[in-house]
């Protein structure tokens, strides 16, 4: 096999839901429409290569630095929403509820994998908080063992600022049938019910 | 969303197997990687845009025209195997049997995808073998209707030629366990049993 092609296959077998396998589909699916798929999608990589920084004070992924969320003068300084990732923000963005701004703190900490307080972006949103300005912290981390410890761990560190400190409902999702929901979930709803 | 992140998961999510949500973890993925995979893939997918061509023989990608296969002296030119894709070709190269050379049709008949012949590779071929120097046509398209289908047209585009047309063995494949075989390929590994 030519050795473009298979450079192309090795470093797309790299992307997370694709494998060597996939890798080969992809990489033929690509040279086949080199000039439709193939050529702008290469443009656009090399675009968010150059471009795209993570925001200096809050993490999120975006092409200037303050983001254009730290920027956005409608939106609410004094609320930041505490997320894992940046896909966390993703998705609370898609969501348009919320109009306060975040903090991405890079993952969550694992005894597990290794992850400490010092291998998250903490000491910078307890810098945030400290710096005045901010009423409210809501957790947004995973509703997993690793993401409440981290939540009571940032909860701690921000004892004394005396900022509000919230976290996102715990209870049935929307669509979901009961018969198919864990324990944990119909538990969680049944002790946070509310009145209709 | 910053508007490069965007476009790069628009063009992601194009990939098989990839799909907006997929796309935006891959996206997400690469540009966390920005110097380790984003900014090497993106070059790698420029060269490939740049170099790989259909080998004007075969119909094989590759970096040059004749392609590494068709330019291999060691290569009997004389044993054309014909496959419906590239894919086949690479995988015929993987199992590094055959030593013959190729003939990539670009897909299969079929009247319910409006494929005709003259949508193939199949005239070039029939120009290959009344060319000379041809002796066998191996037959290495799909077990499917279509692909046995496409396999008829051409040996009767191939009448008179006085060349040789045979086809890929069909039965058990290595590894497989007869009850969750379909009955067609027992039934032909049955028909086709050898003496042990």
């Amino acid at each position: 096999m030519d050795s473009h092609i298979e450079q192309l296959i090795r470093l797309l077998a790299k992307l997370p839901g694709l494998g060597p396998r996939s890798g080969r589909r992809a990489a033929l699916y690509l040279i086949k429409r080199a000039d439709s798929l193939l050529a702008p999608l290469a443009k656009a990589m090399n675009e968010a290569a150059e471009r795209v920084k993570a925001c200096s004070t809050c993490g999120n992924l975006d092409g200037s630095d303050p983001c254009a969320v730290c920027a956005d003068d409608r939106r609410d300084g004094s609320t930041v929403c505490v997320v894992e990732d940046v896909a966390d923000l993703w998705a609370l963005e898609r969501a348009a509820t919320y109009r306060g701004i975040y903090h991405v703190l890079g993952g969550a900490l694992s005894a597990l994998d290794g992850i400490g307080p010092d291998d998250l972006n903490i000491p910078a949103l307890v810098s945030r908080v400290r710096a005045g300005g901010v009423q409210e912290v809501i957790f947004a981390t995973s509703a997993t063992v690793d993401g409440q410890t981290t939540a009571h761990y940032i909860a701690d560190s921000l004892e004394g600022t005396g900022v509000t400190i919230t976290g996102l409902a715990l209870g049935v999702p929307m669509g979901g049938e009961l018969d198919y929901l864990d324990e944990g979930t119909l538990s969680a709803a049944m002790k946070a019910r509310r009145s209709v």
